[in-house]
């Protein structure tokens, strides 16, 4: 199927008919309140094209909670500052498995081991709050800069119940700190850090946000040149081997397409110089990202034929 | 720069010119002489459309050792066998650090973490050897059909050197088989092994093999169907993933397609639906990937601003 | 109670006594059949002392499978000899868990944490196999002399078995190979290994073999010096630190002697300058060490007020 | 040689002699200045009789920073609780490789390996720190009650300085508090953890606050029961196999007494029913234990013929 015959309404509505024996199978992430007790049977999705058509299906106006999908936003901010080396600080590579997060962060002296796991993008904000005493403001600014919309607001319920949960970071963060690779006294640091992850965000809004990443760095909302075209090449490079934690390899084999998953249950990807879809369903599977999600874009690769494959 | 007004040879010559102060920066793989001999300054690049063009620069047509490369050529012709669960056998995302492959293989119960890793590989040639008595010559005769040269042989003196120094090797399969994981006898599963990888080819022997990679799984030299498009484009996502050991991100991020690389210095790799492409340069970086091949890659798709991202 | 006046045939009947709710809460090691098939509820034990009295009571004197317990005894062999460094080779220290072993081992670029592991035994053996075309006959003389039993021979059965069951060893010694520290060839030197595991002792004898260790290097059995009086102590102290697995934190806060266990249901432990004593009771805790032979250790520790604490 | 008729002082007088050549191969701790600016070519040493002998050598009543050595009275302390289990909190084995601590911590769900290592010293003054809201006077005041000496106090600068080179032990509890093994806020706790370790104290004090573990828990000094004599043996064979850190080993092999070492240089040990004996000297090896006191005790041991194998 080309891509200029694409029906993209149509294809949404299938997916939609065919995920439903999906939903159940995972469970909404447990370990705070605000995202335990999303009802699982949502479901939402929007497709952005490059020439400026949307098409959205069910809950793709509904938000929720953007999680570590936020890690992809920050790392552009950073790489749209000229004069930062964020590469000194943060590697480029797969990081295996989740459990040997620490250490290799302890062997590698420090070093995460790409921005997409935790210690990478508390770096990655570490150097956004480094820049400027406001760097919370600063990182909602710059998504709702790229969503268009101006209610992409801090969830402060969420952001407080993440500090409540957020030993394990703290540990990453003082971890780091012990290397010198972290400069911001650590409890503003996961403050800011748990606020960027607390936004709230729908489908819709992702897509939008995400354009940038299919249209070589230009976003069609800001109306401006927001990364370089190398850059942008860059992060899709990144997202598609190392945007999905553990599952990067399947995820790249079934889906094919750059991506970045958030424990709110949104997934949001790009079909360079196409388009940009983003997902979202609570229900996790074992590595934490959305099931029926997942599913989707599968679906939605192989019906449209289109993957960077 | 539009894919069909693209002067590949004009591209390959520049390139030509132009990765000159890179020899004698890296280093010929050194553990078996077959390899520390061969003179460093050779270069060889090989670029064939899905159109079916062929372009050649400098010793594309030198034979030197596949060595690695010969894991996607296994992968392939396990993948064109319909009744066989590889996928249970062996994983699909990256490994990490080459520092951790004994102990994601223990974590993992014997189960390797990819078909590009030794360990994988090793299970990937178990499959074979399990089908055929026969299964090192039918390996070399799947080649050759790819590569339409039935010169492509097996250099018995590298594959006797292997062998010397395969211990490494053993080790794997000695705790795979502690797991239940391998079949065939081990030494007669390493000796299969190490001949597939002492197998000799040139660059353009190389791009023509993997063209079904590029062309939906149709081999244009066979004049046949070798693989589903489904299983192609996985093939591709799996090289994107863990095609080149601990270099995979940067590679992506750097070049920006799907390949393998082998320590004989060759590198080949696809552009869906456009081209193939194969290096060779012997002198190896820190990560056992021929250092002038990456940064012709490089080049090459940053010149012709052709790549999957 | 000082050691003048221990009753040591009123405390081996104590113990007997109370060690009967312990029966039935481990299990007989399960991979080979040999080992699995005897039944649970034997349970023999033997002390030793210095002045030279024996106290035995219950299946002291049944033969069972010596198994990782002949580690020590090669070791004493090894250093018996006063012209080899094995330090360069084998370390000293404690292993952490077992679910490290593989990855320290590749680390430490392949030189195992202690002479108790796998990895240390299999050096060990290397070590005397490059001394020897008969090494294995000289391993069942060296221990046939301090026993002072002709009849402590290798069960040929158990020896096969083992062999069946050997890939994880192989992987081992393959590993080191590739570190250059194993010189036998590899089936060669497995084959050694599984035959010094496969000797048959008793408790009585396996006391009697253990004494030079409470004596100062000297074997009351052999009449001769087995060891420098330093090499003892060191022993005992590599013992106490390295001789249980993951149970030598355990064992000497909970027995508190210098000992060495095996998969077969043997334990041998001394005191020095007192007495040696060995166990045996086939059903295994989750560390693979006797679960009754450990409680009946314990017991007789605390009855009898004896360690080096 | 029998230990009723050691020459204490002499052996002292001749390892003071012998020691010369070691000093100037080790290095003071350089992490803070504290520590870093003591003149190198210090060294005191004493011994303290189970009798009330006390033998004294050079610089044996300077005062020195205790350091680790604290892990061993906050541990006594804890102990000498009856209503606290401390065992489900933390291990009994030593820790393999510094390498690995953080990933054992991880893969055993926050359980340290031991009471000696700086996560299970943390989670022993957790225990303190939950029990008494003034625990940090609380540990000085039974550190002063075991050595008798009232200005054994905390130097403030030292305490002030470990805070700001702290980031790993954050790290440590963070993790442990994300497995819910640590109940103190962590500032606090660091706090209280970094006072302990910053206690001054002389050789002369150390042996006499360790006397008890040479006495079957009675304290000569404090005229009292501080453990019971079970408590005390299982904290010997503790201190044999966990209390030096990665050369623990090598440390029973070439010493053979229980031991704790710190940073600051200083050494304790003791011989059951025997001694108790204290050394301090600046200059640390690789493994951050004083180097000319490692040796002084390894000639001790020898000298007197006195150890516990």
């Amino acid at each position: 199927m080309a891509e200029n015959s694409v029906d993209f309404q149509g294809v949404l509505a299938e997916i939609q008919d065919e995920i439903d024996p999906f939903f159940g199978q995972g469970k909404n992430a447990g370990y705070i309140p605000a995202l335990s007790d999303v009802p699982g049977d949502k479901f939402g999705m929007a497709v952005h094209t490059v020439e400026g058509e949307e098409f959205l299906i069910g809950d793709a106006q509904d938000d929720f909670s953007i999680q570590s999908i936020s890690k992809l936003f920050t790392l552009m901010q950073v790489l749209g500052f000229d004069d930062i080396d964020i590469w000194s600080r943060v590697g480029r590579e797969p990081s295996g498995t989740a459990f040997n997060s620490l250490v290799q962060l302890e062997y590698e002296k420090g070093i995460p081991r790409n921005p997409f796991i935790n210690a990478g993008a508390i770096v990655v904000t570490d150097i956004l709050a480094s820049r400027s005493a406001d760097a919370s403001r600063r990182i909602g600014d710059y998504y709702r800069m790229l969503s268009g919309n101006l209610s992409n607001r801090v969830d402060e319920e969420v952001a407080l119940s993440e500090q409540d949960h957020g030993y394990r970071n703290a540990a990453l963060a003082n971890l780091m700190r012990s290397f010198d690779n972290i400069q911001t006294p650590i409890p503003d640091l996961l403050d800011i850090y748990f606020r960027q992850c607390a936004l709230t965000t729908s489908c819709a809004d992702l897509a939008k946000a995400a354009l940038p990443l299919a249209c070589g760095g230009y976003s069609p909302i800001a109306q401006k040149q927001v990364l370089s075209t190398r850059d942008t090449k860059r992060i899709n490079a990144l997202l598609l081997t190392c945007g999905l934690y553990d599952a990067v390899g399947s995820f790249a084999y079934k889906v094919g397409l750059p991506a970045k998953s958030g424990v709110g249950g949104g997934i949001v990807a790009v079909l360079p110089n196409k388009f940009s879809v983003a997902v979202w369903s609570p229900e996790l599977d074992s590595y934490g990202n959305s099931l029926v999600g997942s599913k989707a874009l599968e679906l939605f690769t192989t019906k449209t034929d289109l993957s960077i494959f």
